[in-house]
């Protein structure tokens, strides 16, 4: 970790803001009493700030961001995203770094998984009757994906994570999603396929039980997730892995813990990257721009297969 | 288990064939020596021989099936099946019936599990090279369902045991389905939609390492079954089970033991049924061959959106 000093700025009020920056503050031994300022505004023109959060709505995420890359501040948004947000995808990446880097070892071995041939992935949660009416997830002039920019993306990114970010050749909405009132996305689910017969099946929902699923199979052995997005313990990922065996070959669990809870690895992998460009002059890396593109324009694909009455819809990079 | 004896006639020379009668002859302490004979006209014309089993390609068994049926034999068919095959669908649940009656009463029960809201189920297997050549399972003249008979029907039976046998509204076969030269299909998957908003999808192959997972997502609970095929352990089958759990709530792993191997439950189940059909004059269950017929559809289904370039297709029973 870089021990160059990062002071972040924080626009909005949603939990998540100020659960973090208390972790953080916390766990990393900052002074009490936070500056805390009237305006979006003042906190941009604050000289030094180095960084920026915004916890906001989706719609809101163009305006401050524009605005905050033009007085040179560094960037986080929430997803789902829509414009350049290089840093996010790290983030969410960095959230589960150490296990997600085995995980990725298992699947990219040869010999003990093979070639990919077929992911499902699935993220939902069972949205409280006064999130499915007044939360913004649900607001189509807030966040107009619904459960698909909100869940959906997650399991899109795991679906790329797991091919290597090659976006499929085709993507096609499966029939049955389901809308609110206001035509916002509640439930949905696809099937992507790609040129050499790889094929993926997602399915996202505020309406279900939490299930946070990875399934890849390869030729030769099988991953399996159950906590992706929020591991179950706070200090430990877990997946477990088959490989070349048979109807008695029970999957082996593996276990890793991580050193920090995943809110303070997060802002601490981004305070690391920030502090490179800060203290080296590093440039930001542009491998996380288009991985966050690639699932934008993937996300693009499922809305509007819905439009041409699920239709597949191919996806050109 | 009826006390009844059962003459059982095997057609046939599969594995599981000489395996099955064997075992079921060493568990139940039957004489050695069981009687061989030269045709299959000689197993069905022996007026001792209360039931017939025909481990034969496909295509063979409307021929034998007829046959048997005709000389009042009872009946045990391999799936994939397209005729009257009541007695099959029963082993095949059967052999997992004390797990899929604790799964059933979960994923029934409203408090625990809620309104069932989307399912996922995959079966794959790494054939060898020996298999993918000149196993029937691989030939358009005999097994022409491929991939899609042998394990797609274990999945869209899972999907239909899952959603009580209701029939999906529509089935669309996802792009990227795989076939040998001959065309036959070696990997393919769909989804299906119910009218009240229920989603599925499932995944079969030939081409990729072991898989057997069946995902059950409720609104207030979540169902992961990894060995729904053929228990990892041959006297044990397990599930895991998530109910109005968060981020913290790690699934609990459900352990049911079975006092018998599979294979022996199977035709124990069997010899049940037939046993009491004999003994007291109980007329066949007219459940099963309904089940089957269901699951038959889906499968016609399946290639019908195949051969019409992967448009959905409505289901009618």
């Amino acid at each position: 970790m870089s021990e160059t000093v990062i002071k972040f700025g924080i626009l909005g009020c949603a939990d998540i803001a100020r659960k973090k920056a208390a972790k953080f503050a916390a766990d990393h031994g900052f002074p009490p009493g936070t500056q805390a300022y009237g305006s979006y505004d003042a906190v941009l023109d604050h000289l030094e700030v180095d960084a920026v959060y915004l916890p906001l709505p989706t719609s809101l995420h163009a305006k401050w961001a524009v605005l905050a890359t033009q007085k040179k501040k560094h960037l986080i948004l929430e997803k789902p995203v829509a414009v350049d947000v290089a840093e996010f995808d790290k983030i969410v990446e960095a959230c589960v770094a150490s296990s997600t880097a085995r995980m990725k070892e298992f699947i990219s071995d040869g010999r003990a998984f093979g070639k990919l041939r077929a992911m499902h992935t699935c993220f939902t949660f069972a949205a409280d009757p006064v999130f499915l009416e007044n939360d913004i997830r649900v607001k189509p002039d807030l966040d107009a994906l619904g459960a698909l920019g909100d869940a959906g993306w997650y399991c899109i990114w795991a679906i790329l994570w797991g091919s290597d970010y090659e976006l499929p050749r085709t993507m096609t909405t499966s029939r049955g999603p389901l809308f609110n009132k206001a035509g916002v996305i509640l439930s949905c689910g696809a099937s992507l396929d790609w040129e050499d017969g790889r094929v993926a099946t997602f399915h996202c929902s505020f309406l279900s039980h939490l299930t946070m699923d990875i399934t890849a199979v390869g030729m030769k052995g099988t991953l399996h997730v159950q906590d992706f997005i929020i591991p179950f313990q706070e200090s430990e990922a877990s997946f477990s892995v088959a490989s070349e065996s048979g109807f008695d070959g029970k999957p082996a669990e593996h276990l890793f813990s991580t050193s920090l809870p995943q809110e303070a690895m997060m802002v601490k992998e981004f305070s690391s990257l920030v502090g490179a460009i800060k203290a080296k002059g590093s440039h930001p890396e542009m491998r996380w721009p288009i991985i966050s593109r690639k699932t934008q324009l993937v996300i693009d694909a499922v809305k509007l297969s819905i439009e041409r009455r699920f239709e597949p819809v191919e996806i050109l990079g």
